[in-house]
């Protein structure tokens, strides 16, 4: 079995050109693809229907090239998506895929390996609460079985995509005679993300299961994972799952590496993870290095304490901007610096997803030895 | 003569506490200061007020220090502030001051020099115009003058605030019966900052007097000032200019030194400044170092062109979220990312200021040898 | 032949299901559909994807029940959307469509009459200018063909919407050597709209032919038609055209009526506008008369002199919010107020269409002989 | 004693020029002001410096006019702002004074009577809660007292600023070991309106003192004050109080009014509110009595429902623009085409103050026979 991992670009959110071509091309195929992780235009908030737009017009594509409904289709292909493309950074997607059947024996090199899984869907009433962290967890374990990852330390990063609550949910909700743990839809957004963040946790085995309690979630903030990204939207209705780790149960040239990131300044942490997989960084990468990389995956926060190492931000109290688009612009712009590449899927919003006010940094990359010839 | 700069923090855009203690204690003298260059909590467009309200709060607590009426210091004191601290920029402002008298001879080293000038007002249907690059060019020179710079090349930071045209000026130059060069408000700044760009690089003669005209600003963008910075808002009506380079007739520890950045991911622009100020970056510029920088400015643009580096970006077709926020933010994470120092003044609209789609970037830092030893 | 007009509420610009119910149950037939004009809740500007994802959303369900590709569809039926639900608008769409064969004689009363009409693919270098004036009234004048009104006085609202320059078209341009009229996005639209108000005038005779020009557009604002609606987006690269009016050759219960606004505190045009329908707002539509009201279309403008009756307003000097999104919330909540109802076509950009700083009101409703009494 | 009611504009937040000149011109007298009330173009959020900039020119003019430090007027002037002019809204400000004696004995006309009052300095973690309530409601008492307004039923308008929890002071009170209600700024805002609002009602018997919790705040919307109308922002520490009624014991020509309104689109109440002023609106006020109107107050809410009359509304789910902006601008819309003026004191963030999903609104007049005649 060998992951591939193809990154495209988008003209607009509806615009799956780049994927159709590769397609017809036959570089990868239709029914190989697992999974989509993507940044689109929108704002990444409740009324960003970019995610929708996307992956309306994804799923419309593998239609039509695999010869199954829709309505299937979105219920077997995680498409995470997050929305905002501040400061520098690129539309883009990246699409993964599998070829050839699972190996029986250990190789003697782990390469990338690639799990979904998708819960079944979510009432507003359980969203951002220990129902919901319970029922990512199943999924995340579900998704790890499926990869042949056999230890958590394997996992590299475990992307969640979550439910939120409108107000037609949350209307919804009350009708049926349900509480919603907050109506205000943007704060149901950061409590979904939590919920995603300790259902990571739990299946990982960094929390033991005696601490997730719905008091927990964006309150005890030294409970964290070291390799959840977690995202929240209007558009689905379950949590989706992709678990990205290496395994020597499968094989080719890629690998994952992944670091936490202490604060929005951690340039050291991208380094560090670029070094993880063999990749220099003085100051820049280097052009040849630069083709070696297929996806760079950031998750980061704005500090709730309001400063950034001693000096205050304003990112919390603006009202103009929301402070996930600021985080994400200025994360965006650190990380594609260090890379040369403004092809970086940021996503904000990272409540117990690396340290408090920090966040985590992962690549996939080609092996060196590969690229260079060896 | 010696330069001293004095950054400072700020609660909120009227919060000159920080300056008041500072003076309180001694460390500069009130009648010593000649410029501050500043970073304010508001949007940076035309409609950002916090920009004249920290602009009457310093003058009032100057004047009270000082003896001197409001109204006088304002002709006399640049105070250039730019709007916007996206990201993880740190509201803050620097103090530019003088102490002691001008040499009559050169000594061994260049230290910090400071200029300043403020040009007659500019009507409104001159700004965006070559009258306005005219008028630019005479502060220029002036602040040059006083500075006792005698090489352009020894001038590395050109600060700059123009006026622009706000829909009540617009109507009042149409009464006048006067036309103006544009009635859209944000659009008028850039032109004010082309205007304010070109007369800086007449003055430094980095382009001939011949190619200044109405038609070539912000359309020939091969012309450009390599160490021009300039804001535009609705606070002045006449152009400020602060210069700042190094010089024999000045002593202290202090340097400047600049770089321009080819784009948006340039890191090694920044390394390479820092290089000339002895100090390393690698990845991040060490705690012991970080203390001798006093000041670090950026200018910058999203790229017009539509692309970073063959990836398209959004900035310039967001109706949310003003493309030079955007571009503000992205470079605030790259730059305070390598300082791992969210103090930084990071300003928009850099129309002919560094090459197209690029900007610039210098900073004010101590010489090794002073803060190192002895 | 009659015209029948339905008003139905969306989820989020991809949701089609009451149109999907509707279909089913009959009331009207798929292949009777020959337009629709909505709203969706996107920010009404180039980046505002919602139009296109509605649009997409349309055309699948249209291409499911007439088996019709949606790409001849997309080129059949207008689907003009104006993004941006400010303030208490409603998300809603209003589907036009026809039953019946041509009468070949007049009536004794006129009823609503429908046409519509696409005008080839236009250029990035001609949006904006003369070219695209008369494409538009090509378009006008077929459209008013095909649905028999003979007077230009019959027609009573003209909705178009153009294509606008994004960066991308831009560049693609000029790459062909050709200008384009602005390279800043918003600006385009600004003088698509104009060119569309041009080319309605041109075809109603409201300006005479000699009168067009480029240097009138955005310029010459006595020159305005007093029916036209114009948008831009960025989803669309022709001119689609829909001509509403009253005609004998038409049977059925609807009319329609409209009426100039001199500005944006016109409420007395509302309440004429609505006295043409036989309609009385005192100070609001009672409940019986509100369901005789099948669509309500506004269309404004933010006074380009930034004043209304003498007292400043702040829409264009604003960074945060786009002007064209305050006044859509400002006449909305006007309209809305009026009418008891907030399902109302706002659409923001009346450059060229009604007065200067004002706009025009339509609205079809049924007579009240038809609902007060069969 | 008689009230003065002065309405003044403003070309920019710090702009007190025309005040300036009525002093100058000796219409009003400075020490007889007792409060001012104004909308400033500011976003009406956490990071609106709008307000400050205004109370701090504000306070500047008046110390320089009575000889008194700035200081001691800022706590004796209420200067109750609201950010935000969305739409046609114009930046005002109207102007309260007083002159002559309290009478002894009541006359046989009651008119406008102001009263003003200042809490002690409230802490962070008191903001939102029930000692929030308590000490509002003596600030009301209070300042009906210093008014002589004897009956809570003469009393039409209480506008109460309360502080709200920025992220700097949540994390002081954290420092002292206190908790607050909310560490989300904007959030904080919402909690202390309601707070406003129950102390307004507690102290004029809308509500009995049992009702009053930290439990009610925000969650028990069937309470409400009908004449409460409170902002809440950065700029203040202590709650600011001004008290508007109708007392025999004042004298002049002036008279105010309110009534509630049921929902963003109640016209009804608008004209009512007029009717009980004598002024007719058909469909708008007529220029003669438009001049009789000194100053309209409006406070209105997005309905938290999701919904206006049944159909959606996207207020609550904008990532773009915050709700209260929207609700704002869509209300100046409407009642500044009744008024036919677009110098209209809308505020949002009506939690508790009129019925839930509506508002109220206010205007003070003079009295028909005064101005008609002679």
């Amino acid at each position: 079995m060998q992951a591939h991992v193809i990154r495209l670009p988008m003209a607009h959110p509806g615009d799956l050109s780049a994927l159709d071509r590769i397609l017809a091309e036959g570089l990868i195929r239709a029914d190989g693809i697992v999974a989509v992780i993507g940044k689109t235009e929108g704002n990444g908030g409740v009324n960003d229907f970019t995610r929708g737009y996307f992956t309306q017009s994804l799923m419309a594509l593998l239609s039509r090239k695999r010869g199954q409904p829709q309505d299937d289709l979105i219920k077997q292909i995680p498409c995470v998506l997050s929305g905002g493309t501040e400061g520098v950074l690129s539309p883009h997607y990246v699409v993964l895929s599998r070829s050839g059947v699972t190996a029986t024996t250990r190789s003697d090199h782990a390469a990338l390996a690639i799990g979904t899984a998708m819960s079944p869907p979510l009432a507003a009433e359980h969203v951002g609460r220990k129902a919901h962290v319970l029922s990512v967890a199943d999924a995340v374990r579900a998704a790890m079985d499926q990869a042949h990852i056999e230890h958590a330390g394997d996992v590299h990063f475990v992307q969640v995509k979550c439910p939120c609550i409108t107000s037609v949910r949350a209307e919804a909700a009350k009708a049926r005679g349900q509480s919603v743990v907050t109506s205000d839809a943007n704060r149901s957004m950061a409590f979904a993300r939590a919920a995603g963040a300790f259902g990571v946790a739990l299946a990982l085995g960094e929390i033991e299961p005696g601490k997730v309690s719905d008091a927990a979630l964006l309150q005890d903030f030294d409970v964290f994972s070291s390799c959840a990204s977690v995202s929240s939207g209007v558009e689905v209705d379950a949590n989706e799952v992709i678990v990205l780790g290496n395994s020597r149960y499968w094989s080719g040239p890629l690998q994952i590496a992944h670091r936490p990131m202490a604060d929005a300044l951690d340039i050291g942490a991208v380094v560090a993870m670029l070094g993880d997989l063999g990749i220099e960084a003085n100051p820049q990468v280097a052009e040849r290095d630069r083709s070696r990389l297929h996806g760079v995956f950031v998750k980061c926060e704005p500090d709730r304490r309001g400063q950034v190492r001693g000096h205050r931000h304003t990112m919390l109290d603006d009202t103009d901007i929301n402070a996930q688009r600021h985080v994400r612009g200025a994360l965006g712009g650190l990380v594609a610096g260090v890379i040369g590449d403004s092809r970086i899927f940021v996503s904000g919003g990272a409540e117990h997803q690396g340290p408090d006010g920090g966040g985590l940094i992962a690549a996939i990359a080609e092996r060196a030895s590969v690229s260079g010839g060896g």
